[in-house]
C-alpha cells in the first residue's frame, strides 16, 4: 500500500494502474482506495455466507456449536439462499437493461427514427423468423417479442430462448428442467424463494440460479447488445485513446456511468449539433464531450467509430471514476443505472459538480432525478444541457483542474464484436480454429467482469492473471471492468504482443492484434459466449469441449454472479478469485465446485492465487485439447 | 428460561404459552424455543442495517471509525437498501399467494367448478364494474383483471388500485407518486434499485416501500381474502377447539402449512369422501384429519363452518409447528408456502413423517416435491392420500404419541371477517360506532402478523400487549400468527372479557364476544384494513382520523415489513418491539418514525417494552378521539 496525502495515517489498496495510484494519492479527497483500510477487518460469518438476517429472531449466525439458526435453517440452506439472492438481484439488473433497451427500440420503430444497424435487425429479424419489410415494423416487431418473453409467467417458457441458444445446450436445459419462465417472473420467484421460511433446499435453489443465469445471459446480455446494434450502430474494430488523459478541459464534460447506453442515445447525437455546439462556444468552450466510465462508456468506446466527435474517450472502470471526478474537469455527471459508486457524491459535491440520474432505480442521493422517457428525449436532452452549461459557469475558475496526462495510452484496439471479429478473420472462424489446432494459440480465456479492490488491489489480480495467461498462448477476451483496467495498462495495445508467450505472439504480430481483445462493456461478455457458441457450431461440438475456459477475476457485483451462472449453465469452467459467499456450505460449494460438471458440464474454480489459477485454466484448456485430439 | 429434559445445558425461551413450553421441555428433540439460546448472541451491525454484502469487497460495515463502506455507501444508503430489499421480498410472498390464488379462481371457473361464496363474487363483481350474469366467467374476469394488473410493467398504473383504495388514500398516494405499477415490476424494481451501486437515495427507497405496501395491501392481502372466500366459502362466527388438543390420533393426520389456501381446495374437499373414509378405515383409522398449523390452517379455522368434518382445529402457530410434530400423531406435513420453519424437517424425520411440498417456492429440503396445478389437482390429491396412508402404516407403532390433552381449548371464538363482523353488528357499523363515541369502547387496536422467539419470547410480547390494551378499553383485532397465540391461551374466548376493562367487558358480555376479534390468517390484515376503511367511510373522515393503530409487536419475517408499509400507507400508526434493523440510520429512523407523519399520517412506534408501548397507542387513540371531538 502507498501513502495518501491528504493524512498522514491513510493508505490506498494497491492498483494494477500505478499512474492511478499516483493521482489519487496526490488527491484531497477520500476514495474507494482509501475506504479499503479502514473496512479491512471483514466479518467471517458474510465472507462465508453463513449469516441469516431474513427474520426478526436474527440475525442468526452459524457455527459449529450452533449449527442451525433459530428457525432451523442449516448453514446449506443459508448459503444457498443468500447466493439465489445475489444471483436473482443481478439477473433483475440485466433484465431491467434488456427492457429498457427494447422499449426504447420499439419507439424507435414506432417514430420511425434513425437505426443505426440495419445488419444487426437483420441479423435479429433471422434468429426471430420476422418476415417484415419496412425496418420499422422490423424493429417494433424484434422489441415485442423480447418484451413478451421477459413479463411471461414463471410457468410459461420463454420462445426466445429455443432461437438463441445452441442446440445441444437448449437440450439439456430442457432434460434438466431449467428453461426459463418470463426472465422476470424468474427474478421474482428467485426472490420469494429466499425469504423468511420459504425454501430450504440447496440443490434446487443452486439450479434456479442455473435458469436465472440462461435468461440473465440470452436477454440481459446477449440480446442488450445486439438490440443496441440496432439502434446506436455496429462496433468496428478500430484504435482508441483511454485512460484520464481522454479528458479535455477545453470542453463542458460530461461523465457517463451506467449500461444503458440507448438511454442517451439522444443526447450524445445532439451534443454535436451546430446549435449545442454554440451554445458551449457562448460559454468560451470548444464544445461538449462525452466522458467514459462504467460499462456505458465502454459501449460507447465499442461503437467508436460512429461517435468520435462527441465521445472523448474511456476514462476508467468502476474504481477509477472517483479520479475521474477529481480530475476537476468533470462538469456535469449522468448516470442511468450502475456501476455508480455513491463514493462519487461527496467528490461530485467537493468539485461541484452537478449529478443527473435518468433512471429511478439508480437514484443517487445527491442528484436530480430525471425520469427518462423516449417520448420525453428532447426535453430530457435540453435539461441535461442546461445543467452541464449552468454546472460549466458555476464551476470553472473556482475549482482546481489537474489532469494527469501521464495515464492512458492512445494505442487501445477496441470494437471486437462477435461480427467485427468474423469479419476481421475474413468472414469465417476457420482462421482462428486453425490458429487453435495447429497450437499456435493454445485456447481462449474470457477474462471478463467486474473490478474490486479487494482481490490483490484494482485490477490485479485480472492483470496479472492475463498476463500469466497470454505468457501461457492463451489468447484473451475481455468485457465489463476488467476492460477497463485492462486497456489502461496497455494489455489491449498492440504492443503487449511482446508480453505473449511466443506462438501467441507471433500470431498477434502478423495480424497486427493484441494478446487480449476487448469486447467492451459487461454486457459484452454475451458477445463473447456468441462466439463460444458459433465456434462450437463451426466445429462441431458442444461448448464444454472447446478450449475455453472463464474467469471473472475480481468479479464485485450480483450482476457478475448472474453472469456467471449463465457461464456454468453454458458448460464453462468458471473462476473468482474471491469465492461469493459460499465456503459456509460444503453441499452447496461441491454441488458448484464438483458436481455441476456432470450436469452441465461447467464448474466454479474458486482460487485467490494467479500462478496455480493460470495453471488451473491452462490444464483445463489442455484437457480440452486432448479431448478434441488436437493437443501435440 | 426453563429447563429442557433432552439434555442438562440447553434452555426453552419463554413463551406465553406455559402448556407448550412444558411439552417441549419434554422433548427428545430439538426445536425453534431451544436454538433461541444458542443463536443469543446477536450481530450489532445486522441488528442495526448497517451491514453491507452485495459485492466482494464487502462484507462492509458502518462504525464511527468507518462510516463509508469501500463504495461510498453511508449507513443511510445501507440500511434503506436493506430495508427496501426485505420489503420488496416480503411483498412479493404475498403477491406469489395473490397471483396463485386468482389463477385458481380463473381455472375453477373455466372447468365450472363449484363456487362456494357467490356472494363474495357479486361483491368483486360490483367493486371491479364487472357485468356479467354466468357465475363462472364472473369468475374468471375476476381473475383476468387481478392477473392482468400483477403482470404490469412498473410504468403503468394498476387498475384494481382506485377501485380497491378508499379515496382519500387514493387522491394523497397520486399526489405523492407512490401509486403502484404493476405489482411484480414494483418488487422486481425494489430489488434492483437495492443492487449493488444502484439506488444510494434513503429517501426514495423508503417511498417505494409504501408503494410496495400499497400494492401488497390491495392485492396481496385483500384481494386473496376476497378471492378465497368465493373458492373456499365466506367466514361465519362460530367458536372452535384450538392448541396440540385438536389432533385426534385416531385419524390419518395432515399437518398443513402456508398461505395458498385454494391449493389444497381439492384435497380437503376429497378428505372427506366416501371413498376416501374407506380407505383411512382400511388401515385402521377413523378417516383424514387436516390438522391446522402456520395461516393456511388459521384460513381454514376462520372458514371453519364450511370444513368442520376435516378440520380437527387449530393447533398453533409457526413457532408451535415442531410440538405438533412432535406430538408424533401427524403421519403427513402439507406445505404450500411459508412459514413451513426448516426446524421441522430434522423431527419429521425423527418422528418418521412424510413432508410433501406443493410449490417450488417452498421446497424444503427433505420434502417431496408434488408441483400443484388446477389441472392435476386428482392426481395430486391421490398422490397425498396414497403419500398419507403409506406413511401411516410406516410409521404408526413405531413412534410413541403424546399429545398434550390439556393445551388449548374450545371456546375459541373464529370466523370473525369484515362481512361476518358486520353481519353480527345487525348489518351496519353503527353501532359499534356508537360504542367507540360513547367511549364504551375507547378505540380498536390491530395486534398482528407472526409470533417471533426474540421479543420477550414466544407470543410473550403479544399476550402481554394485548391485555395491557383490553384492560384499558381498547378493543383488539388480530390476524397472523398472533392470532394463533392469542387464541391459545385463551383470549379469544367470551370468558377472556373478564380480563377487559369496565367498559369493554360491559360490551363483550352484552354481546357475547371475547375482546380479542379472531380474522385468522395474516393475509386477515387486509380484512381488518377493510374495517377501517369501512369505518372511516361511515363516519366520513379519513383513516388517520380514527382511533385505530396498528401494532405487529413480534413481526418476524419480510412479509410483515411488507404489511406494515401497507399500514404506514394508509395512515396508521405502527407499533414493532423489535426495530426492522434501521437504528444504524438516523434518516431513515426519522423518516419512518416522524415525518411520515407529514406524508401519509401514519408513522412507525418502535418499543420494546409492552407497558409504554400500550400507554402510546393509548395515547394516540385518545388524541385521535380529541380531533374527532369524541373524548370526553
Amino acid at each position: 500500500m502507498s501513502s495518501c496525502s491528504s493524512c498522514s495515517s491513510c493508505t490506498l489498496c494497491a492498483s494494477a494502474d500505478q499512474k492511478l495510484t499516483n493521482f489519487i494519492s496526490g488527491l484531497n479527497v477520500e476514495t474507494s482506495h482509501h475506504r479499503v483500510e479502514t473496512q479491512k477487518t471483514k466479518c467471517g460469518f458474510g465472507l462465508q455466507g453463513v449469516c441469516c438476517r431474513l427474520c426478526a429472531n436474527g440475525p442468526c449466525r452459524i457455527t459449529p456449536k450452533a449449527p442451525r439458526g433459530i428457525c432451523g435453517a442449516d448453514a446449506h440452506t443459508i448459503v444457498a439462499r443468500n447466493f439465489l439472492r445475489a444471483v436473482a438481484s443481478g439477473s433483475g439488473c440485466y433484465i431491467h437493461v434488456i427492457e429498457t433497451t427494447a422499449l426504447n427500440l420499439k419507439k424507435l420503430g414506432e417514430s420511425r427514427g434513425e437505426l443505426k444497424g440495419l445488419n444487426a435487425l437483420n441479423h435479429l429479424c433471422e434468429i426471430f423468423e420476422i418476415e417484415e419489410s419496412d425496418n420499422h415494423k422490423k424493429a417494433i416487431k424484434v422489441a415485442d417479442l423480447i418484451l413478451s418473453d421477459l413479463y411471461k409467467p414463471k410457468y410459461e417458457n420463454m420462445k426466445l430462448v429455443k432461437k438463441l441458444a445452441y442446440e445441444p445446450r437448449y437440450e439439456l436445459w430442457e432434460k434438466l428442467n431449467i428453461l426459463p419462465g418470463g426472465a422476470k417472473s424468474e427474478v421474482f420467484d428467485g426472490v420469494v424463494k429466499t425469504s423468511t421460511n420459504l425454501n430450504s433446499d440447496p440443490v434446487n435453489m443452486l439450479m434456479h440460479s442455473l435458469q436465472l443465469g440462461i435468461s440473465t445471459g440470452l436477454y440481459g446480455l446477449t440480446l442488450t447488445n445486439l438490440v443496441n446494434d440496432v439502434i446506436l450502430g455496429e462496433p468496428e474494430i478500430t484504435a482508441a485513446k483511454v485512460g484520464l488523459n481522454v479528458i479535455d478541459e477545453n470542453y463542458i464534460n460530461i461523465m457517463i456511468t451506467g449500461h444503458q447506453h440507448s438511454v442517451i442515445s439522444h443526447l450524445q447525437d445532439k451534443l454535436i449539433t451546430d446549435e449545442a455546439k454554440a451554445l458551449a462556444k457562448g460559454l468560451g468552450a470548444n464544445g461538449f464531450r462525452l466522458v467514459g466510465c462504467t460499462c456505458v462508456g465502454q459501449d460507447l468506446q465499442l461503437r467508436g467509430v460512429h461517435y468520435q466527435e462527441v465521445f472523448s474517450g474511456h476514462a476508467g472502470n468502476n474504481f477509477t471514476s472517483e479520479a475521474v471526478l477529481a480530475t476537476g474537469a468533470i462538469d456535469l455527471v449522468v448516470s442511468e443505472f450502475n456501476c455508480t459508486l455513491p463514493g462519487i457524491e461527496p467528490i461530485a459535491d467537493e468539485y461541484k459538480v452537478k449529478m443527473i440520474c435518468l433512471d429511478d432505480v439508480a437514484k443517487k442521493a445527491n442528484a436530480d432525478f430525471i425520469e427518462y422517457s423516449f417520448e420525453e428525449r428532447e426535453n430530457i436532452t435540453d435539461k441535461v444541457i442546461k445543467a452541464a452549461m449552468d454546472s460549466y459557469s458555476n464551476r470553472r475558475g473556482k475549482v482546481e483542474i489537474s489532469i494527469p496526462k501521464e495515464h492512458g495510452n492512445e494505442t487501445t484496439i477496441t470494437g471486437v464484436s462477435e461480427t467485427s471479429l468474423k469479419k476481421f478473420l475474413g468472414g469465417s472462424w476457420k482462421p482462428l480454429v486453425d490458429l487453435i489446432v495447429s497450437g499456435k494459440i493454445k485456447g481462449i480465456a474470457g477474462v471478463v467482469g467486474c473490478s474490486n479492490l479487494t482481490a490483490m488491489g484494482h485490477d490485479v489480480f485480472t492483470v496479472e492473471l492475463t498476463k500469466e495467461l497470454i505468457k501461457k498462448d492463451i489468447l484473451v477476451l475481455s468485457a465489463g471492468c476488467s476492460s477497463g483496467g485492462l486497456e489502461n495498462v496497455g494489455l489491449m495495445s498492440p504492443e503487449a504482443a511482446e508480453l505473449a508467450g511466443d506462438n501467441l505472439k507471433e500470431v498477434c504480430k502478423s495480424l497486427g492484434i493484441p494478446p487480449v481483445l476487448n469486447f467492451g462493456p459487461c454486457l459484452a461478455i454475451g458477445r463473447l459466449e456468441i462466439v463460444a457458441t458459433e465456434l462450437a457450431r463451426f466445429i462441431g461440438v458442444d461448448i464444454p469441449q472447446l478450449p475455453l475456459v472463464l474467469s471473472a477475476p475480481q468479479w464485485l457485483e450480483e450482476q457478475a454472479l448472474a453472469d456467471g451462472a449463465f457461464g456454468l449453465a453454458l458448460g464453462l469452467p468458471l473462476h473468482l478469485a474471491l469465492p461469493p459467499f459460499i465456503t459456509g456450505s460444503d453441499v452447496v460449494n461441491k454441488v458448484l465446485t464438483e458436481d455441476l460438471k456432470d450436469i452441465t458440464g461447467g464448474h466454479l474454480v474458486l482460487d485467490n492465487d494467479v500462478q496455480s489459477t493460470a495453471k488451473t485454466l491452462e490444464d483445463l484448456i489442455i484437457a480440452r485439447r486432448e479431448g478434441l485430439g488436437i493437443n501435440k
